[in-house]
């Protein structure tokens, strides 16, 4: 279609995606007796020629969302699911390329994890049972997360972890901030610091020229650098904290070159006990809801240039 | 600061920002008997410069958090919350210009609605009761937007709602779409078409020179039009009544120029119920949760450059 | 099976149920181009004679919860949805009666309410649309609630809502409480008080020999009595603004006997505004999520014996 | 006040109860450089001769829900917590013993289980850290219950947990069920039984004059018996994984006589590849979220009487 041919609107279409979000798909690996399990939650999002569709509702171009889902499941089958990262690369790819509308395809996806129920102890002895390798806890600690973007040339993986809970109940001070007439809270020298952390990291990878990262292995590090980070750094700031997490993680995975972080400051207060005729030594807190602090930052590989959006959440 | 006294480092910061989220004001405000009430919950982020909060921890440049949760609760007492929009519009201003290193702030609001007890019926008649004037009911409806970001020159108004759910019951096709090999899906010449809208604005206006839209007015026009668009579209694709939404309220409302939509298709499947010997015609629908299409798009008024976010979600 | 061939077990099975849960339907009735709509979440509970399928996993007695979801799908196109009382009576029946093993159903009912989305203003004159007979936004206020039991011969009735929300910003006072070495309340004279109403009333009804209450108009009606005690009670507590709505629905509707509430207080704190030399004359609210107050109580009809459960919440 | 001086009222109070529920505390318990964290959420209610609060809104029998809170966070400072069983029966004790017009405390509490970040792997040598004893990263698995009920000469004990998710990818079938007129469910022969946990005991212990339970113990022991209990049984049905699970706790803990569950059937279902030429082979599944089966029973131990409601669940 020309520009000619194009009638004249006073109301044009900008960016637009489509696709079936929140595809959940279990897959089980059988190894004889002992089973693996991927957990995965994939969302779909496709953009290309679509203005069409828009303007006149023709689904000329439109593969439908429900085509979407079932190439999820499909593709568990066909390709198994080695990580969330792969399993994503292996979706894009496919909708970019088989498909001349779409120019670029988008794969979120959340992975929940699990462990293994242990039968082996001494009680699981008497009652004469062999050990278990089919039966599974859902871990329910951080949910892991990961966005594929591919336009058909350049790969785009960005990675990462949603409500992972951690809490230092000492080296946290608050001090020597600015005064204004608004001005009341008073300074800390010593106080709990929890947050729930949601970070983000791009990989630097994206070509197919490039070989993978090892995103299993990636994934554990990221993670391990980011608790200790928490756990190592004296915090003057929960702004410290942030940079500290992430520089940690920079500086040691070379295949990682931004982070965006979103940390809500969980405030956990003194509680005011002598109206009671207590001392509050540092123990007892109450634990507040909201408002919470919010403190959002990227933090890059020199050099680099960012590109996780900055928006993480809607508060 | 100059470039040279800077260490250098492998990793550095990039766009960052803080504040506290979802402080929770009510305010009461009085005209005799007869009392009105706003409910917000506002978000204040902040950002400028801030590079050694998260260096080295130092707090210099740090307003606390806790010290803009004050000034919230304060500003409701001084400038009253005439609109969302308005109230945004004072904080946003006194963050960046009383204190230096603040160059913008964005301040995010969610207002909720309610609405007046009648007591005014035959039956409080009966109990002899006077109307009540103070007493409300929380409308549990959509949740109401605003998004006020400000640099010091430049305002960006983005207003809008969420959770705002709407259904056709008919007037709704889906055929003609592209078949894959992993097409399975039939085509659809009556089904219902259901969404829970999200939706947000942008106001051309964007400085104190020009005269402000009437924020509350606006707001109720904009949703209107949103909905009479929703329901008199005859639609054959989503997104060709997610357009329909957009350009009516562009073309209807001169302060708005651009729309971001995100829709997800709340799916009613036509329940099989010839196994028990009954047909379905069109009356026995289940409801589906999960996996749903998620139709997103910006529509914008021809010559103006799109300035929303696109991911309204994390999905 | 007789006492003697079961086998002793030093474990035994007491009271159990089984069913389908959350079973989506949405009912369209077509008028003409006049569409009605019923939304209902339907969750049905069954018992009777079901020790061996706990004891040896025998499924003889078992009618499959797939079957019971099927069920209600089914009766919605075979009986239509009057109301959700008389669809759960429909289905509570059917299991009963049809089903020698079962001995009791129970079916729990929440009904979302939709209104009609408005077309018919100046607006769509100009767009040239007829009214619109199809298109509904959800209510989006309290979720209707019902839970019918039958066990072959009695019927138990019990209707109410959850997710109410409602404010009084004056009328309400809170003093003459008991002090004790752990209180430091001071005594309120004009407050905020605010609630999420969740009520249960139960009807009298229990017989097919006799007439079934209007069970649409009284859900109206006792809704209507119970915001109007609300708004128009004075209160010194919530304990009293609970007894008022309870009587009055009570008083006001011969059909019902018993009401259990549970009324978490929303509290709405006065903010401090003296550091910053603003005086709060009742204006300014911090609107708190926890802790809460939870008051909880029945009210019924003197003469009659209470059969709601009194644990309405989990905390 | 006699029967006489009493008002004869058409509309009574039944049970009441009122108290502040969810009040978060979290304890820190230093033992030089380590500590340890004990994190709550305590729901106080409280009963006893509170006609007149209700009736007149006379609240001279009232111990203000502030009250309760402030003692929840003194007792933390004065007794500590040594376990939530125990803290509870602290609070139920003062509040029975301490208030005439208080004649019974119910106390419920959640508790959050964290665990420590280590750091003392390879890596935190090559920074120099030491071990860090303070720093923590919540667990995220089931949340722990109790229950304490006082009424000033019965202890009433019930503790558990929910959220709790598990899964056998193997060891389950379904089959052997009734068939009637809406039966369309294929039998099972090898399916993925999956569920979220919520388990509610009873200990026999409700008198000072026997001695206590190690409260952290057995809840250790009995989560164990009930895991491994899901993992060994060979399932005919989720209502015999029930009963195993429940009699594999009370013959292995004498301290608990009863146990109530809720087990949602939480389905995967087998997603059908013919249609693509592919076998799904036990392999890949689609995990729904609604509808669900729903089970629920009690066991006990036999000779003792059920004490546990029955509605764990509001669906």
């Amino acid at each position: 279609m020309t520009d000619q041919s194009r009638p004249s609107r006073p109301v044009i279409l900008g960016q637009n995606q489509y696709g079936k979000a929140e595809n959940r798909v279990v897959k089980i690996t059988r190894d004889g007796n002992t089973h693996h399990i991927k957990d995965l939650n994939v969302s779909v999002a496709l953009s290309g020629e679509m203005e069409e569709v828009h303007y006149s509702g023709s689904n000329a171009h439109v593969l439908p969302t429900d085509t979407t889902k079932n190439t999820v499941y499909a593709f568990a089958k066909e390709h198994g699911i080695e990580s969330a990262e792969q399993f994503g690369i292996h979706l894009a790819r496919h909708f970019v390329t088989s498909q001349e509308p779409i120019r670029q395809a988008r794969i979120r996806i959340e992975e929940y994890a699990w462990e293994r129920i242990e039968t082996s102890d001494g009680d699981s002895t008497l009652t004469g049972a062999d050990e278990v390798k089919h039966s599974f806890v859902r871990k329910g600690q951080e949910t892991r997360l990961t966005q594929i973007t591919f336009d058909g040339e350049r790969w785009q993986v960005i990675s990462g972890l949603k409500d992972l809970t951690v809490m230092n109940s000492t080296n946290s001070e608050f001090w020597g901030f600015v005064k204004d007439e608004y001005t009341t809270l008073k300074e800390a020298h010593d106080r709990i610091l929890a947050t729930e952390v949601s970070a983000k990291w791009r990989y630097s990878w994206s070509s197919d020229d490039a070989p993978m990262p090892n995103w299993e292995n990636s994934y554990r590090q990221a993670r391990k650098h980011l608790l200790q980070a928490f756990a190592e750094t004296y915090s003057l700031s929960l702004q410290q904290t942030l940079y500290q997490m992430g520089s940690r993680i920079i500086n040691s995975r070379g295949e990682i070159d931004e982070i965006r972080f979103s940390l809500p400051n969980k405030h956990h207060f003194l509680v005011d006990l002598e109206p009671f005729g207590l001392k509050n030594d540092n123990e007892v807190y109450f634990a507040a809801d909201r408002p919470y602090g919010l403190i959002e930052a990227t933090v890059l590989r020199d050099g680099t240039e960012p590109q996780i959006p900055v928006d993480l959440t809607n508060l």
